[in-house]
């Protein structure tokens, strides 16, 4: 695919200063760029490579009046970058809106017409599938699972039962959407299961990642809110709910029922403990321990960081971490103080 | 389905105070609940619910001398309201017992002819698989393994060649068995692999979660006794044995050759180190990282309870975590002695 | 299969003292071996099993003069019984080379006629897959990957569009090799997908564990060097780079564009922060948090050993704990001298 600069500065919103002629046929980063790519700048300790990338054409946020670029300037380099990617790599598409023959679909399944189930799914009874949704293959839909519009479901992914999937979700490889909770109760002979009857519900624009798991709830409904985005490996419990765009990083877990608000960022390796109903705007440093709502943090700038584990206020836990560095050398100098003494 | 309040009363155990035609057609948590539903209190915080609840009946521990609902008295509420989640929610089951067309089963596997086989799984030779266990769809199963009997293994499990599954054991959906153990040996050219040729042993009763993985032995066997529960992405590794009745939380990780006892329970992310013989009825806190025998640990009501990492006597641990709160005061107030000094 | 002890001395490269016509059918643990079994003695803790084994043969790095067995003495009884584990234990086979029946392959993918492609696999447009390699059953591969010679992809293993493996390389059961990587913008109406259009490599003689995720880059390349070896469950982010020879533990996690080195060994359950360039012949002790890259750390014997989070130098680590343990004590110390003065 080939964009002329001036095409691909319209269509990202930049304004051209160079030749407009220019052939970009890819993007690349600013110290692999060559001829015909066109590049960006947004992390200022790249701004050395602007003179000797090999890029065509550059995305900035300022002219740099340098020579022998095209120079693509624009408000927010990285969304007008973001932009490019989407000119330069559209999504993914099924070689055909339908359904593969290799796939077993239950009779009865509703499945769009403009919909494409890929080869080696397995589609069970009174399965919903919306338009433009794409199954790429070797999915497992279980019966009475709805999915909205413009969905993207990655290879091997399960979604169990009678849960629901909104628009625009993506889910990647191996995920598991509605797995049985983890819930036992003290028997006579061992534990007892109790059945996990509920389901995951997923609103739209939700991104999950590759090998994460979401239980179902025992009764209700677990819950992932519109715009939320979960990294690889993720454990979400039983009747866990994560609030409206909130973002987790890789092998993070929450425990079954607590409540996680909207617009907050988990670091990777994070553990929330069970039955919480934490703040919205909550910031959780990577490897964190949470194990309760952090209502005496102060919240900065409308936001509310905790680190450590137990997670306290972050600017706490960094005079923590600091002092711990110092605590062999606190020993030496009590036991200097009581000799004295 | 639609039981009536008399009949669901006899299959639970409990004590009818109502009206025993009343027709009960599900179950919903005390807040959710609705016309025809049956709901339970087990959780003194919910009694605020139990007079306005929309429910028809209520499984209690206590009459609670309210009107207008049909009691179900109970001694165990809990496990009363489980069995009422069994009348309701009867187990999954496939189409009907068989293989499914789409399954691939070498000839010569031995299917017991009550079991269920769906679409596109892979039965390689040898296999045996009992009466009345039922592989959901898209599950891997190797040469010579040997399933139970009344076994449910949800979508896309893998059990690799060789390994034994017990009589009632679930796995949930993406769950890998007997996968190479991580074994490699320094060599000339960088590391050699070890080969792995034991096998996985997982006794009667077990459950294990979604997208958790469970190492083969190198030489032996890798075993998970009877009524285990393993809950979602935890990782065992070869030669592990995993007690009796033990209860491990998600993400949890247990390194090679370690024995863990019988009746213990396991926190999520939990780390435990390699070549351990744990002592039965241990409870580990979430995120502790256990990395030798608490064996100094003072029991109390039976139970040793450690966490932390390295994991500690839980009281001290709780002890150390307080004082660490005032750590960068305890600096100061050093530094104040020594100026006084 | 049965070798003579003579024939097995030759093969794995031992001094046979005994009787080289004794029959030898398979190998076992010292203290599970009997008749016709070969074991090895490695670990001196193990030595006490030497007179009762019931092992006709064993592999020792010393002739330890006891009546009624054979001895095989190897300079490296490790090496030589892993030989032997070769001799007794050769590699998984597909049935015969060539393409399933089942598989779905799209026209014009080249498949080595020696290649082995089992039951209900997917192969995109344009793949390549080298001679020797056997898929074993249910893997996806995407569009335009090339696979390379002698691998061994397990059951249910997803690889994704345009990326590339290299020959010798083993996958475990369930892992994904080129999700997306976690890539986010803040824009107006909640967060935009950057699209990762980057790919992963993997070189020669890398070993992947169970249901362990790696993700594409955005731009470039993610890249696992020659002779790495991955555990199950770990999570490898977008731009990162595993050095030459590196092994990691389970549930280990590298965040975004971090380079590790080369003969690194992390323990298990270990974080990684992103954007960090890391030392070659870097030891992470289990559950740590490498927080920027340890270059105050001295140097061992060619290594530096880290450990904690934030992970600092194991030495200073291990005091801290230490001093942890007396921490509550300290307060009253503390106390006692500000009494006094």
């Amino acid at each position: 695919m080939i964009l002329s600069a001036g095409e691909l500065a319209a269509r990202i919103g930049a304004e051209l200063h160079g030749d407009p002629s220019l052939p970009i046929s890819g993007v690349a980063t600013i110290d692999e760029a060559g001829q015909g790519h066109v590049t960006f700048l947004t992390n200022p300790s790249y701004r050395k490579y602007l003179a000797s990338t090999g890029a065509s054409a550059v995305i900035v946020a300022e002219h740099p009046d340098l020579p022998g670029k095209t120079w693509l300037v624009a408000k927010d380099p990285r969304a007008a970058f973001i932009e490019a990617l989407h000119c330069f790599f559209p999504p993914i598409e099924g070689p055909a809106p339908g359904v593969h023959p290799t796939a077993v679909v239950a009779p009865g399944a509703k499945i769009a017409s403009d919909a494409t189930i890929g080869p080696l799914c397995v589609i069970e009874e009174g399965v919903e599938i919306g338009s433009g949704t794409f199954l790429r293959a070797q999915a497992f839909v279980g019966r009475n699972v709805v999915i909205g519009e413009n969905c993207l479901i990655h290879s091997r992914v399960s979604i169990r039962e009678g849960c629901r999937i909104g628009n625009r979700v993506t889910i990647q490889d191996g995920a598991v959407i509605g797995s049985d909770g983890f819930g036992f109760a003290p028997g006579q002979e061992g534990y007892a299961t109790i059945p996990q009857v509920g389901i995951v519900v997923i609103e739209d624009n939700v991104d999950i990642g590759a090998n994460t798991t979401i239980d179902r709830a025992t009764l209700t409904r677990t819950v992932i809110r519109k715009g939320v985005k979960l990294d690889n490996l993720i454990q979400i419990a039983h009747n866990v709910e994560v609030g409206l765009g909130t973002v987790m990083a890789a092998q993070t877990g929450i425990a079954g029922s607590t409540k996680v608000g909207a617009h907050s960022m988990f670091g990777g390796q994070v553990g929330v403990a069970g039955h919480l109903k934490l703040e919205d705007a909550l910031i959780v440093a990577a490897q964190s321990g949470v194990t309760s709502d952090p209502k005496s943090v102060e919240r900065r700038d409308g936001v509310k960081i905790v680190g450590g584990s137990p997670a306290r206020d972050i600017h706490h836990w960094r005079r923590i971490e600091a002092s711990l560095s110092r605590l062999p050398e606190l020993f030496k100098r009590v036991k200097k103080l009581e000799d004295k003494g």
